[in-house]
């Protein structure tokens, strides 16, 4: 297997807007930056007055650079969306020719990239996955494929997990099961949330995987009968839960909750935005459970965040039922060329470079192995679980109870453990993914094997710090 | 003033994917388009098995090709959104240089062009609006900008306009006063719909432009005192109405709207996705009103679509109220580097090319008068109106009773009448923007004057056809 990306961590400088180089450690330049960004530019999920937003100014395969020219390994992909990597030239080299020939046209004429992003999207989605709706993201995804399924089955209601994140917009954060939505209501009444699997933690009092799928699964149908079966028009679940845990479905959930939903003919949207497109060494994290969903949606991933893109797969049967009467619902972006031409860029590389072997051997020959081994040495290491380059360290303050490193939802002094581990993944060039007790590994996929043991390496000792708040 | 896009219609082909140039009337190649979109592409706002997507293989300036070559005069500006024409030069190189350099970043992080944006559009936004959350389109500028009204009056309610449009996401769609929203109810429950001035069809029985303001404020303030000042947290109205009428407020009627939002405390949000950034001459329409609003929504012209983006200019006041307290709504794509990059050179060009002037000019001295003069000669054209490169043609089957050409919100045979119009004005070689029985004149702001006079004598032409449909 070849890295078309190098080992990067060489950089000297970086690029002006105007295409000048710079070298490092330009301090007028990050004064600009700063001041810009501190006077105008309002951050998302933050209170204004309290952050101090790092400039970036260049970018390179797994790495990253301030202005000072302090490198980081970029474990988290920017926010689990940089599949390929910072500047990957093929990527670049598409939007370059794309922007020259045809940035953009409108939704209801037809387009070359649109075209051929949508044929080969369907061309590796399961089952009869076959047209795709373009949207700029992963939470008006969401919203459309909530629709099609509210049109589709004259039921309103919708049914989404605890733990779990959806998007923004309106229905999407109605759909959220995790605080981002609490600040948000009421937004989508619709809503109803069940427990998904988590046998680290289980709702369900199960002692085995088994259990824990078989206990869920009698839960959801117990939901399901309660909530009416027909009063529910869909179903959405992460495929692998992300942001909220990267809690991969044990065996046979999702089969279970697909034959529920053919059971009550409920609509099961499998929500990919974070774990499509490679994340798990997948094309879509359903194929390695071997179910197959009406929608899937996806965003992220499909062209790495390069130019913003999201949409939602639907099977022929959802489809037909808009052949001669409209589909209610549009964007001026949908299915935008300079956004699809990179999704095409993405295919082309994928498939040349062998990317999803590549995430399962490095997800089984060195990531798993590798964070299995540190349950032996961090007394702070509750659990380690994922798939592919997808993985999530659980720390605990003791290893009998479970009890978090820091409570749901910590802020301020109570989540001083977790900010000290990120704080010393960063100090040791590592940009690491935290979300309350957890540290989430999510590099991009084409990560070399060096960066990625570095990586893991800068990670374990970070863990040391943890370690001094969990009872041995 | 210079004219930096020339005259175009002269191109014999065009660029296929890999740079390679072809020549009009590759059928194969058109082909291949037809073919991958009907199978695979999932079109906003249609029956798939009724339309036919036409395949566009190129564009430059204010024109655009289809793959036999025939070329059609932009008089819509793709969805109202390409202010700078197709392949502008300089915003082709922006989005070409900055995606060689740094093609995104996280919302977290500090970025140039990012900040830079955010600055050149707080300069330009009147009153204290000095700050800028990015979107990545209209619909969820409007839905974040909903929150922020939403968290900083403790209220819950929003006020829009009958005949407006907001978006396709759930509460976007909800504020959404034309037939676009209906089909997706119910949405977002909390919003309310009043009548906005329309003198030529009067709400209030007015007979003067004076008289209708006067009478459209009073209608509002009934409005807000039957639906509860105290629960309502926000009005949203199009400062200049698009898609449902090119409606130009008559005077002093958002005057009278900021004083109510004042006098009641209710936050004033600016829709100005579509007429924001020139499309009236004015970085922001409401200039052209003497009004500041407490936030702007944005998106299309901002960077006339080259890259997804949208946002909301946020006053200082509401600002403030986030500092210490954490905005609760985010997105992976906000403050897109590639999108903001582009936004930047938008600017540069508006600047260096007197944009806004040039809108004033054009407008005032060449589609006004030709517009007006048609009112003499075709029996079917009821009214006239507009700004800069913004306006509407309304046709009717009787100037005296006003009686539609179609009736709102035909389809099929009852809408023959304006298909043949558009039908008449494609023939012309100009793609034309109708909407029920108007015909829209937004041309892309770069448009020279001899392409614009061409398409105005097309449009004219067409309405020969409409004209059989009217009593004289």
């Amino acid at each position: 297997m070849t890295d078309t990306i190098p080992t990067t961590g060489t950089r000297t400088g970086y690029l002006d807007r105007h295409g000048v180089e710079h070298p490092f450690g330009d301090a007028e330049a990050e004064r600009q930056v700063r001041s810009d960004d501190r006077a105008h530019v309002f951050h998302s999920w933050s209170a204004q007055a309290k952050i101090d937003p790092l400039p970036i100014a260049a970018g390179e395969g797994s790495t990253f650079w301030d202005y000072e020219g302090n490198a980081y390994l970029d474990f988290s992909s920017q926010l689990v969306n940089l599949n390929l990597g910072h500047q990957h030239p093929d990527l670049v080299a598409a939007i370059q020719q794309q922007a020259g020939r045809l940035a953009t046209v409108q939704p209801s004429m037809a387009n070359d990239v649109r075209g051929e992003l949508a044929r080969r999207i369907a061309e590796v989605a399961p089952g009869t996955l076959n047209k795709v709706f373009f949207t700029n993201g992963g939470a008006d995804a969401n919203e459309y494929a909530v629709r099609l399924a509210r049109r589709v089955t004259g039921r309103r209601k919708v049914l989404s997990m605890y733990r779990s994140y959806h998007g923004g917009t309106s229905t999407a954060i109605a759909l959220t099961g995790d605080p981002r939505r609490w600040a948000n209501e009421p937004s989508d009444p619709s809503v109803a949330h069940f427990f998904g699997p988590y046998p680290y933690r289980s709702a369900f009092h199960s002692t085995s995987p088994e259990e824990e799928t078989q206990r869920a699964l009698e839960h959801l149908e117990n939901v399901i009968v309660l909530e009416g079966a027909g009063t529910i028009a869909a179903l959405i679940a992460e495929t692998v839960v992300g942001t909220n845990g990267v809690l991969v479905p044990p065996p046979g959930y999702l089969a279970g909750v697909r034959e529920l939903c053919d059971r009550y003919g409920i609509v099961y949207i499998a929500d990919e935005v974070m774990v499509g497109f490679g994340r798990v060494g997948e094309w879509f994290a359903v194929d390695a459970f071997d179910v197959v969903p009406d929608l899937i949606t996806f965003a992220k991933g499909v062209n790495s965040g390069y130019v913003p893109l999201g949409g939602v797969v639907i099977s022929d049967a959802i489809a037909a039922q808009f052949d001669d009467v409209a589909f209610q619902g549009g964007l001026t972006y949908s299915g935008h060329p300079l956004a699809c031409a990179a999704g095409v860029a993405t295919f082309d590389v994928f498939d040349r470079d062998g990317i999803l072997d590549r995430v399962r051997d490095l997800g089984s020959r060195v990531v798993e192995p590798e964070l299995r081994s540190w349950l032996e040495r961090h007394p702070s290491l509750g659990e380690v679980r994922g798939r592919g380059l997808f993985w999530a360290l659980e720390l605990v303050r003791d290893r009998e109870t479970r009890e978090p490193l820091v409570p749901f939802n910590a802020a301020g002094p109570d989540a001083a453990p977790m900010a000290e581990v990120a704080a010393a993944c960063k100090a040791a060039g590592v940009w690491p993914f935290t979300h309350f007790n957890r540290v989430h590994v999510a590099p991009p996929l084409v990560i070399g094997e060096d960066e990625l043991r570095r990586g893991l390496a800068a990670i374990d000792a970070a863990l040391d710090v943890a370690d001094r708040y969990a009872r041995a």
